[in-house]
């Protein structure tokens, strides 16, 4: 039983920011780990309803090889349907480049922002990229440059941040090492991934304070967290008291990691703003058209929302598909 | 896909307790909201194995009137079936007692510990107790005078502490007040209950320095969150560091608010041992024994468990039925 306006309550907690950037992940980080090929109309419907609930940063898709992500492989034809004005001005619509030949693709296509997605693990570099880390920062190089020249913003992604189901921990100082050669490739941003779901919050400011003392600020930082073992929005809270202001959500809490069948996803957008908008943290994100619209894209994939927060308001009158 | 030995890493946190206090509500709070009448056996059963996985406070049963709650309607049966050599030594079962009639039936099987339950609003006293406030804390103050009066250790439950779904916001003086109250009635423990699930961290805050400032220090306070938007490990985080070191949860999840057939439950316990193990925090708990009585208790309940560790864990090897 939901309280009577189904929107959470409003209480301030000391040193946490005014304002949260969502990065919406689901279109991309979602989809691309779905069993089924969502169909493009879907998706670029996704994606507006998404843009119309607040969300102002969506990833909508990536230019990786077909071959290798088949969920994907229409970026050619989703992006055109998505230049109309039926987006808010302003919305911004990162796509993932893992080489030259992916950022080419995007750049044909009028894309204004990208990703490139590196591994602070040799083992995980290694089986995503079949590179060494060294090599895939070498890979990196040119993209990042290219895309810089041509005046878009760059994102840099970091997997396997926390653990690593083959090394285990991962040292904080070699994360930090990673992220900063990232970002010193001339990438804007550095969002920091826990792949498999198994950081816990004095892990995330251990990281945090690691990436500060290697000339890292919190402003340059984005979090990345899976929801594998419940610990996605206590970590997310870690990482707002440590000042991080950009923090990744999927909607419905779409996606997970394509080698744990049994995990659940991202952390669900929609439990996010529950914390964030209870907190008095400013997102633009207006709860019950997000909610219906993970419930709309639930009801499209045939199964529930692993959302807490979608499952608890699906039933409320003032949550309904927008 | 897992950690190499499917456990947590520990990387502790300033600032947090040594080692935290699991009351585990399992087999009386997750019960008491299923569907089917589980047989007393597996009931027995399930609580040896949670007390063999280390958790140490575990609430058995209700002497509320079988009428209101037919799912525990067998605790006279149950009782004898825990008094074995089978269960560790010093392991507490506390029980519920909504009144006198309650208490003497506690008190005649030679239970050691009670807990009265309470309400921080008007309208769900009316709905639960079909009292006033007052009245309710008149209906304890003899219940809560003979079971200290018998050398028996007293919980004092507060329902509703941050949102009830009739009065929408509760204001926190409003809660310390009738929380201060349960405890000069001579409670030895003060459990605040999130029982809609809809409170954050700055309003967890915000009530814990409210009960401080009448009085109540966190070391008499427990916190029991349902996860009925996502929220209850970020609202953890905020007891431990507003240095409450009691906390409730329900073995893989169990139980839920009984006006809410979509809500989840209580705080799953291996989600929150995840969590404070992570932490470096002691439980004394085996994630691994406990994950596997969780598992076993869904099988026989006919359904997986909706905490998100059993579900990653079920299928390691470490994890399985002990």
């Amino acid at each position: 039983m939901p309280l009577p306006d189904g929107l959470p309550m409003t209480v301030p907690a000391p040193g946490l920011p005014a304002r949260v950037r969502i990065h919406e992940v689901g279109p991309r980080d979602g989809l691309q780990n779905e069993q089924a090929v969502v169909p493009v109309e879907i998706k670029a419907e996704f994606i507006k309803r998404l843009a119309a609930a607040g969300l102002d940063t969506i990833e909508a898709t990536s230019f990786v090889h077909p071959r290798w992500v088949p969920q994907l492989a229409d970026a050619e034809q989703l992006m055109p349907l998505l230049g109309g004005p039926e987006l808010p001005a302003g919305t911004r619509l990162p796509v993932l480049v893992p080489n030259e030949r992916g950022l080419e693709r995007a750049l044909a296509l009028g894309v204004r922002e990208v990703a490139v997605f590196g591994s602070a693990t040799e083992s995980f570099a290694k089986a995503n990229l079949n590179r060494t880390v060294e090599e895939s920062l070498a890979m990196f190089e040119p993209v990042v440059a290219q895309a810089a020249a041509a005046g878009l913003r760059v994102r840099g992604y970091l997997s396997m941040c926390f653990g690593d189901p083959w090394e285990g921990a991962v040292p904080v100082d070699q994360v930090a090492g990673v992220g900063r050669r990232l970002l010193d490739l001339g990438c804007d941003e550095l969002s920091l991934g826990d792949t498999i779901g198994v950081a816990t919050p004095g892990h995330v400011a251990a990281l945090l304070t690691a990436l500060g003392a290697a000339g890292v600020p919190a402003g340059r930082l984005a979090v990345h967290f899976h929801d594998t073992y419940g610990q996605a929005l206590a970590n997310t809270l870690a990482a707002l008291q440590q000042g991080v202001t950009t923090v990744d959500a999927s909607a419905g809490g779409l996606g997970g990691c394509p080698y744990a069948k049994s995990a659940t996803g991202n952390l669900a957008t929609e439990d996010l703003v529950w914390m964030l908008h209870g907190l008095g943290i400013e997102t633009g994100v207006d709860l019950g058209r997000l909610t219906a619209t993970s419930v709309w894209m639930a009801a499209h994939l045939g199964r529930p929302s692993p959302s807490r927060t979608v499952r608890a308001l699906a039933g409320t009158p003032s949550h309904q598909e927008n």
